[in-house]
């Protein structure tokens, strides 16, 4: 994809996103004996930076596609993004949810306008309700993440921070679906000046780890991980991006995950989800490699039950 | 305290202070029917507005006085203020605590800087150890919000508030001792334009709505709430200005600031203390009174056990 890409795209779908903000801590700073740069997206708008790639994937398609509306099948901040991103617009979303989906889930989807259509809690029968609404409603398919608009639209959380720290060496971002960090990988190659740019992923779901290894897309066997936003699998159209422009994958453990959300929600006083605590992790993990630099951090999401933290 | 005293006040301590950004929610503006504009004093350095009447405290010290060294009995905030800012300046910090106090919190205090004595968890005995330090090293006593000069310095909130929205219709702070809301009052008085200001105050300790309705100074005879920054006792020299310039105090019961703090966390995606709670729980109380009109909320600080939340 072209840098000219990632600049309409951004232009496009600014009036439905927040420029996010970024907070820095010393006492942070001091810790990993780096100068961190943390791009808030468990501020944008509905709790995550999926809300970006929701509004470009809508935003592209023509008029009369949009009319008939776009269906997903998702649990999570995709879900509630879509459905957003879509009311914002006038759109129909049909989300496609698991009856075993906590009721909270279904609620949020439904407060931002989705309309939430249930289904057995098998990938088969997702994708099957989701083909039929499709032929039923006309409606347009949207992955979560791997799909060329959704990545770009991700790719502008990571331009906003660049627009306002230029000179970062490396910025850090967690490793799901994959679509947040090949949008991020793009910005930080077109708008960094040698910005170097690392995934985190928890060793529970290395899928990403060793796609890079073995050279083509591995899937994960468990997905035994506190990090829920991560449990999902590399694309097709993500993997060659992440390939190209990702300088290395760094694996952290539950534990890690943990310590590093605890120092994000005291010291940044920030409610944010432990996906976001991967990359963080990840950074501690390898900070001697980065020390006085300059390192930015997407945070991606702060969609979390606050019944249910692991302090 | 005149204009001009608040203006020197907040351009003596800005090397020391964060300009704390200001955030919002279209959620909870639908909710509560009014604009709503939270002042983050959470992610102050650290963690609470503290920091600026501390800093100006110090700062108006002569520079003989300052060499010494400056004293305090607490184990809240300004305990962990005093000593940053003291550190800043490079000023000894004595600071009195009753060997009660959680080891977090002497651990913090210590980790910016400042010397622990510990004493018998009396009010007597934290005096009488404070009046000791006084005479053996010659520091100055500082107390935590009746003092003018820590007034002046928490009205710089209000007063960074308003000049990023000069048309406020009221302001919102919880009330303790009593420091912040007369800082607030005042800062409103001076820089807004017919903008009311509003206590916060728990039930449980509504010292300062029953000292505005007799027209003197009362007591609390139990402490019994959750907001525990705001267990302190009103003054002598902020509740004159809070006579004067605060519009009223509105009582909110445990529940409620339970609820307010869940929304804040959920909604706002930020870390903040039952204290701030409070003062968002009085918006909500009676919302009906702020329709459609643009309302401020001093969200006090963030310093708040992971181990020990309400939900």
């Amino acid at each position: 994809m072209e840098k000219q890409e990632l600049i309409d795209c951004h232009e496009r779908i600014k009036p439905y996103i927040h420029n996010t903000p970024v907070l820095t801590s010393r006492l942070l700073n001091a810790m990993v004996g780096a100068q961190l740069f943390f791009k808030c997206e468990n501020f944008q708008r509905m709790g995550a930076f999926k809300m970006r790639g929701a509004a470009n994937a809508i935003l592209q398609l023509p008029k009369e596609a949009r009319e008939k509306g776009v269906v997903t099948h998702s649990s999570g901040n995709f879900a509630q993004a879509l459905s957003l991103a879509a009311k914002s617009l006038g759109v129909p979303a049909y989300i496609v949810m698991p009856s075993s989906a906590p009721n909270v889930k279904k609620e949020a989807v439904r407060g931002y306008g989705g309309e939430v259509i249930e289904c057995e809690p098998t990938l088969e029968a997702r994708e099957q309700e989701s083909e039929k609404i499709q032929q039923e409603k006309g409606a347009i398919f949207l992955h979560p993440s791997n799909d060329n608009e959704v990545i770009l639209g991700q790719g502008t959380a990571c331009k906003e921070l660049l627009e306002d720290y230029p000179d970062l060496d490396a910025v850090f971002a967690p490793v799901g679906g994959g679509g947040l960090i090949a949008g991020t990988a793009l910005s930080a190659y077109y708008f960094g000046t040698n910005c170097e740019v690392f995934g985190g992923e928890p060793f529970e779901v290395d899928d990403a780890y060793r796609s890079l290894q073995s050279g083509q897309i591995e899937t994960n066997t468990t997905t035994n991980t506190i990090a829920d936003g991560l449990k999902t699998q590399l694309g097709d159209k993500n993997f060659p991006i992440i390939q190209k422009h990702v300088k290395r994958i760094i694996r952290v453990t539950e534990d890690e995950i943990v310590e590093a959300m605890r120092l994000l929600w005291e010291r940044l006083k920030i409610v944010c989800e432990p996906s976001c605590a991967v990359a963080f992790a990840a950074v501690i993990k390898e900070k001697e490699k980065f020390t006085n630099q300059k390192v930015g951090i997407i945070i991606s999401g702060g969609n979390v039950d606050l019944g249910n933290l692991p302090f």
